[in-house]
């Protein structure tokens, strides 16, 4: 299922690359004090790389609604900053001991490890800090919002709850049901979040942000099975970070529950599914179902 | 310095400690899933008792500009879900490696470190998730100001900045204006931003908000020096944690660098000045006044 993204979605993604690591550089410029470790190691692990997914649908559902794209960047790097700090946190000894992440040591390593949970500390504010600046949106109830979205999707309602979910996963066999639910939790609510906070951007009715939660939804899960397979399938040196780690630890996966036919045939339903829910846009639309063709696509 | 809370202030204690432990309480239930254990350490952290000397700043400034109790409540289990999240993360092995709070296991002992790691980062998110709930204010202005402030005083900027400073402090001798510093950061940060929090709620003109930041940088500085006189002199049964790591790290202190009678003197002094910045006020900020007393004559 290796494949490359159109040209349109080619050209977006390295436009969000180079937009998200040009205002992560100016938003969080190291202090000339003895916090400048702290920052050294923030600035590490957002700048180390990465798809920016997360930015990319908050900016691709936000331009469907004429938003103007430096707002919907700055939402973008919100999320960003929430997802950076969950991969350093998850990356350190006690959790998933990574030594790897997008080829580059992991924070705890290039850093220390006490100096890796701070750095996620700090990233977790920055995120806040980010949306609630007045900067963001002049808008008040917009910001309020947007926090609130974040904030949800990412404790133990969301992201923190999926991730307690998966640890609890090494010594228990969980069904078809609970893997889809913890997998919902632990990469969809960020996922589904971006969409969600494009929304708020664009102050998408409630019906337009029901297709939108839909297509999310969908994507989300794609995103998960086309990730196990790739963990099941995947060449480590693209993916730049450890994989079969699951398989190794007995924990049940899509591809596992499924195996690999019957996963790739659910995660190309998905985002048939998903590109049914923005059945009410036309083009302006592209760039979503574009990332929904390639989430399953991709080769890492 | 030993000494007990006036009378007035006592009451305020009690009812304080047990108003945030039922709101801690019916705010986040167990869910009846494999996330349990994620908020079954989330509510073994926030339980554990303390002084919840930060939720009392928040509803004692807030009650002196005639803000709704249970609003002010609510913002003072939002800072205090930062101050205990904080905590299980300094305890954690990596950080200062601490065995005891509260007189109980920390929470890496009594649950596990990873499991400690999440609940923490859940906590995180718990803080923000509490603020940016229209049952906080019914005025997105307000949940956007509290939103700011909260995450700027918690972020790099704020405590994780000091407690990064506190790091570095292991292997380099800071002056006395650097540990200052620090300690602005590292507890006063926090501090501070609970008496802001409180103005924040009353709508309080910016003249009187510099008076209570006044206020909240003296004791909050004030507060870190009977702290470093609790850990040089104190009982570590009254504290609930272990004493005289600072000393044993050859880290300096308040009163490695004044010595112990001048940091008496000096931690005398800011409550003083403390005062003085209410001066505008009369008995509605006796509460206030009778904080900033017993922070340096607290026993533990």
């Amino acid at each position: 299922m290796a494949g490359k993204p159109s040209p349109q979605l080619a050209e977006a993604m390295q436009a969000i690359a180079a937009d998200v690591a040009n205002l992560f550089d100016a938003l969080l410029p190291v202090p000339d004090d003895p916090r400048a470790r702290l920052v050294e190691a923030m600035r590490y692990a957002l700048l180390g790389g990465g798809k920016r997914l997360r930015p990319l649908l908050v900016t691709a559902t936000a331009a469907m609604y004429g938003v103007d794209r430096g707002t919907a960047l700055r939402v973008g790097c919100a999320i960003e900053a929430i997802h950076v700090y969950s991969l350093v946190h998850d990356d350190l000894p006690c959790m998933d001991d990574d030594a790897l992440r997008h080829g580059k040591p992991t924070t705890h390593l290039a850093f220390d490890e006490a100096t890796a949970v701070l750095a996620g500390d700090a990233l977790h504010d920055f995120a806040f800090e980010i949306l609630a600046d007045p900067a963001t949106s002049g808008d008040p109830w917009t910001r309020a919002e947007l926090i609130q979205v974040l904030a949800t999707s990412s404790g133990w309602n969301g992201m923190a709850g999926g991730q307690m979910m998966d640890m609890v996963a090494e010594t228990t066999t969980f069904d078809l049901h609970t893997i889809t639910r913890l997998q919902q939790l632990k990469t969809g609510a960020l996922l589904s979040a971006s969409v969600e906070l494009g929304a708020v951007l664009g102050k998408v009715s409630p019906e337009g942000r029901a297709h939108l939660r839909g297509y999310a939804r969908d994507i989300g899960l794609a995103f998960q099975i086309a990730d196990d397979l790739l963990d099941h399938e995947g060449d480590a040196a693209l993916a730049g970070k450890a994989l079969r780690k699951d398989a190794e630890a007995g924990k049940a996966t899509f591809v596992s529950l499924l195996g690999p036919d019957r996963a790739r045939d659910q995660a190309r339903m998905l985002v048939d599914q998903a590109i049914a829910h923005l059945g009410q846009h036309g083009p302006e639309a592209d760039l979503l179902r574009d990332v929904a063709r390639y989430i399953v696509e991709r080769d890492h």
